[in-house]
């Protein structure tokens, strides 16, 4: 890779620690396998090959994806690829079986309406699609509810040429085990996934995959009973939200935006050229701001527009001049990195840029 | 332009009608003419050479832009650009300069800091760059405050070589004058602009551009004494804010996102492919969600996550099946444009893609 000065990169650009990103890539795997748990992370947080790359050397066992662009991306990689997403429309059906017939491919979805057209799309092309089941376990934004409709997609999968029922899959990122008083939430949840899989079991329908893990849960993924894999894709990088938390540490952090002051003329406050988009205006309820500096985690990015972030510097003895570089702690890395057209990284003390090949809808070979 | 078939184009997508942009430029040309005002729109809403095309062809006087990328492009349209953001770092700096020399330059800046290095910078390839001067008229982002901060400036530029004093430049963003109870901010703000200028005379410094209007200022532009001309740049789109403060009506909306439906799993709502990589999570203070559907208005997108936007049909007699589309007005437009990669556009019955090619921050022959 050609090595980059950081000092002529124009800012804002999102940047990486390549030695961080290992690190979490690492520990992520070792957790996993300690707990006979599959790592399959999913790749919408970095949509770079490089960083998949990284995930799937550390043991990773293949990799999630929502877009289409992101599978046609990754399917060079690896050759076990879920599309947690359901592939609605027609062009989306074309380009998921248009994959190469190598992958050993899973579809999630909670519909009759997504399962239908996507066995007779599979069948006519003579693949056939692992589903997996979406379940809603409390988000309350995707998902069928309850064992008696997950039997009935599950005996439809079992029932269309073109697919096979593979298992369940929910999103347990609601859940902040952190918190002692969701614990509740959690029990919960397993009440109602052990519930669906005993249901399930009595139909003879046994899931062979039960996926779930997101980052905010990830390090007590574990004590979700009967899981076999946590899809974590954040926990690469980590965020702002991760350290509130609690999952991950200042020291796990792996991306940051690098911005420059580019005014200071309004008194208590400093800008810089990060702003909606380039750190991304999420906001999070019970958090201030648009994120955090990396060095100096108590100055908070209080607003943002398009290419401006203000730093609230009330109260905070630092003076930055115009021109000085800061680096910001988005609140959600994933918006962030979507914003970027490439990665500037920090590997062993030299600097280089990382494609984000991923990027976008577009067909990848257009 | 290649004829697109839009049940073929994959969502999410922005949808412009161009019919309507056409409408929309002519009217705000027409506007601005009537009271003797320029109009210099401002390009970070579309990012796209037809989208300017069409606003120089209606009236405009000349492009403004925030980013190189921006410049770069839009500088085979027009000969007279306005950078209205400081030009921080070298990089920066060598992008602006290497700008064709045909472009009458102008740049917006607030500070010393960024004057001086601009100036020796331009001095060094026998160049002369504008200068406004920002000043902070209320929004409290960046900009000078007060006559003599301005003043300092402007004889500053004024002394250097490789720049000359060219006027004064403000954001009004902020003055909702469709609001009764701000009419006073009006005044304030007609105050402190016009004790500016007088200063600015006294001292033989004529701001010969003042430049200031923006969208949700736009229709009452003319009321800001002394203004020569108006940047504004969502209005060639609007949105569901310029709805709610009354700039556009809803036949003025050029913009919306097509998006699908790809869940109805959980009652009291469907969720859709359009989430904050199509939309943007752009909280708005006294909005509830992140967007609204165009043949729907009492339709909210209650709350959006990356590739899913929940649209609350609680009380709503609507019951969309899973493939259904939908177009939903961005509570901010620039944002959501910026997350694109290509417009779908509608023509004369016609369908076509519109390239956005000034996205990014890369150099544009790169």
């Amino acid at each position: 890779m050609k090595v980059v000065d950081p000092a002529t990169v124009e800012t804002p650009i999102g940047y990486i620690d390549l030695a961080r990103v290992r690190l979490n890539a690492e520990r992520i795997a070792k957790y996993a396998a300690e707990h006979g748990l599959g790592w399959r992370p999913h790749i919408k947080t970095h949509k770079s090959r490089a960083m998949a790359r990284i995930q799937l050397d550390k043991g990773a066992i293949g990799l999630t994806v929502a877009t289409l662009r992101e599978a046609e991306v990754m399917a060079d990689l690896t050759d076990d690829i879920l599309l947690a997403y359901p592939p609605v429309g027609d062009a989306r059906l074309e380009r998921l079986l248009r994959l190469p017939a190598s992958i050993d491919l899973k579809v999630g979805l909670d519909s009759h309406d997504v399962l239908a057209p996507l066995a007779a799309a599979a069948a006519k092309v003579g693949r056939s699609v692992g589903i997996l089941i979406e379940e809603d376990l409390g988000l309350g934004r995707v998902g069928v509810r309850g064992p008696d409709e997950v039997i009935r997609l599950a005996n439809a999968a079992q029932s269309f040429e073109g697919v096979n029922f593979s298992g369940l899959m929910f999103y347990p990122g609601h859940i902040r085990m952190s918190v002692p008083e969701q614990v509740t939430h959690q029990e919960l949840l397993n009440e109602r996934l052990l519930r669906t899989i005993s249901a399930l079991c009595e139909e003879g329908l046994n899931p062979g995959i039960v996926s779930g893990g997101s980052t905010p849960t990830l390090w007590r993924s574990h004590e979700i009973q009967a899981l076999t894999e946590i899809r974590a894709g954040s926990c690469i990088f980590f965020d702002r939200e991760a350290l509130e938390v609690g999952v991950a540490n200042a020291e796990d952090l792996a991306y940051t935006v690098l911005a420059t002051v580019i005014s200071t003329a309004v008194p208590g406050q400093v800008v810089v050229d990060a702003g909606s988009k380039a750190l991304a205006k999420e906001s999070r309820s019970g958090e201030a701001g648009f994120g955090i500096l990396f060095d100096r985690t108590e100055v908070v990015v209080s607003s943002v527009s398009e290419e401006h972030g203000v730093l609230d510097l009330s109260g905070i003895d630092w003076h930055p001049k115009v021109g000085e570089r800061v680096r910001i702690i988005p609140n959600h890395v994933c918006v962030s990195v979507n914003l970027q057209e490439e990665l500037l990284a920090r590997d062993d003390g030299t600097h280089c840029f990382i494609e984000l090949e991923a990027r976008g809808r577009r067909h990848w070979s257009v």
